[in-house]
């Protein structure tokens, strides 16, 4: 058991955990997650930016066991629409995620797969934002720096990108006033 | 579900999460955790300074659901050995815990229940310790200023503090050259 038991630096700068797997999201992995596709497809036109990265370290998946990830979202915008993360339900629908807010400022956006409702929840450095289980969340940079957090759930969660990816979120963040506002997808 | 879904401050200063319980620690909880008994009543007799504070967040204890604590240990030391946590393994023993350092220098003993091995691993700022199940598991400030962490773990883990507090780790981390060693309880 105890040969489990590892130590691991975060490089919040380069978004590594050393040891872990390392994969980017660039721009045109994005395709369908802005609201705005017209400005999609002229952002993308321009070129192809990494928009998120993620280094995790995944433990044997027995019961009991936790795995993490360390999260770095670029800042930016696709129209009004800040930059974002596709979002994940977790395969074993019961498992939560805990994410820690290390550096920047961001939001996460939760919306329950079974009815539908939505919360914006701050996540700052030094703040924590509870993901129970059932809910796809999505994170945000609201800020002017990149925004690193780190997520740590259930061994054997899995990540489902597909149930919220067919349909996208109910809802999106948007700047109005130069101020982050939840609107619904449908009435932008 | 999504009720569950909340943020939560973290106060490094205060080593407070905002909701969440807070207990403390003074010298006089910790008879029998320093190997110097001499030295430690010794202490005990100038004063009973909180040694380190806990803040958890409990979430209800279903498959899945997870828990967070931040804790705040003071620098100093008794006699060589530093100021430590008493320890605990999970009373559901499959659990694991992921450390998080967010402030300060520290190291986790980790003892193998089973096979009695320990293993010694750094816990500073950007650090992750991972603590698979069937480890006690104790948290030490090597530093002049005081160590804070985050630990999450299954919310239906449990602490169980009477299998290590009766016989304690078998190593002891005490101070030498004007650094850590980790050295044999029996052999002091």
């Amino acid at each position: 058991m105890i040969a489990a038991a590892v130590a691991r630096r975060l490089d919040l700068d380069l978004g590594r955990i050393a040891g872990g797997t390392f994969s980017c999201r660039f721009l045109g992995d994005l395709r369908g997650s802005f609201a705005d596709r017209e400005r999609y497809e002229e952002a993308l036109a321009r070129g192809n930016p990494l928009i998120y990265s993620v280094s995790t370290l995944e433990s044997a998946a027995g019961d009991g066991d936790l795995s993490y990830g360390l999260g770095v979202l670029m800042p930016g915008k696709i129209g009004r629409e800040y930059f974002l993360t596709k979002g994940h339900l977790h395969a074993w629908r019961e498992a939560a995620e805990v994410y820690v807010g290390l550096r920047g400022h961001g939001l996460m956006l939760l919306e329950d797969e079974q009815s539908g409702e939505s919360k914006l929840l701050p996540l700052s450095a030094n703040e924590i934002v509870y993901v129970p289980g059932h809910t796809a969340h999505r994170t945000i940079n609201i800020g002017t720096v990149p925004l690193v957090y780190l997520g740590v759930y259930p061994a054997n969660a899995g990540h489902d990108y597909g149930a919220i990816g067919e349909r996208n979120f109910r809802n999106v963040v948007i700047e109005e006033a130069s101020s982050p506002a939840l609107r619904d997808r449908m009435k932008l």
